[in-house]
């Protein structure tokens, strides 16, 4: 029974490595493979229509294009700040690095406590975290709906760069990591 | 002369720390903060309807929602694969590391060598390179056009995943990198 099970779980290993067996289905599918694939964190920021700031961690900030310079951002259509952020209204996109992790944990904590007193008002009277190496205002341009879920398109305005962030945040396999070394130029 | 240059300087740099002046407009604004927003890499495969390979390098692979298991990838409607990327098409999102970079260069080079017979088939009759840590099945579902660009979101239909990558790969500043330290569990 022992070499039976050790020669499937060898031979399994085997197709697995090949991709020749697709076991995984659905969710569980999506999910494990974005475990393994790292993205970027950003914050972004808003106000309500009544002038109150909103916020959120987002893993889910791309260029779309850039001419004109467009952002997506996916996000759930059952998060909070999905209702503020119709076409029209302007936000802030906030780059994180390793010296910004609380930031990041921070928004993607309890609503309450998102805001503290810690934030500048920026262009639009956006709510700024100044300790972000950079920030790109942005003004909502589409909102595709999927689903329970949104892809929002908003066209990148202005930015403001106060630094090349040395260890960049990205999110990995369930955790915060930092940039690591560079392998390749682009060549 | 020097004195006044000098103390400009210092204010302006005191100012964009602060990210009280945003100084970059437009598409400048939108690369000089994506630069600085690092991104995981991933390969997407299909065929054209005639059977043909096709295949590319993407950084705007994303997660949209996990029941119904759904994906986003950015893409300029100029690309050649965004004819073959049709609502009902099959792809396959393939995870890449330090192991697979020379995948990200080739199938982000020239088309005539992007596949050299190193690909699998996998479900569908899809080209899969057997040395990506996970592959993810999808079926297009929606294709969203903004201005030159489109959003394309896939159904998660079934994944391979051979291994946690040590080194996943992802870019920044321009140029290939792989995730550093973790620096803190989600909490």
């Amino acid at each position: 029974m022992l070499r039976k099970g050790l020669k499937d779980a060898l031979t399994l290993s085997e197709m697995t490595k090949d991709h020749k067996n697709f076991e995984l289905q659905g969710e569980e599918a999506l999910k494990s493979v974005f475990r393994n694939h790292a993205s970027g964190i950003a914050i972004i920021t808003s106000r309500t229509s009544s002038g109150d700031p909103i916020g959120f961690t987002a893993s889910s900030v791309t260029s779309l294009g850039s001419n004109p310079p467009l952002v997506s951002v996916n996000i759930a259509q059952g998060s909070s700040s999905y209702e503020h952020l119709q076409v029209g209204v302007k936000i802030a996109i906030h780059t994180l690095d390793q010296e910004t992790l609380h930031l990041a944990k921070r928004l993607a904590g309890p609503k309450e406590s998102r805001f503290i007193g810690d934030e500048v008002e920026g262009p639009y009277g956006l709510p700024i975290f100044a300790a972000s190496p950079a920030v790109l205002i942005c003004e909502v341009r589409e909102r595709f709906e999927v689903e329970a879920n949104a892809v929002i398109v908003a066209t990148g305005l202005t930015a403001s760069v106060s630094q090349i962030p040395a260890k960049p945040l990205v999110y990995f396999q369930r955790a915060w990591h930092v940039v690591g070394e560079k392998i390749s130029d682009r060549d």
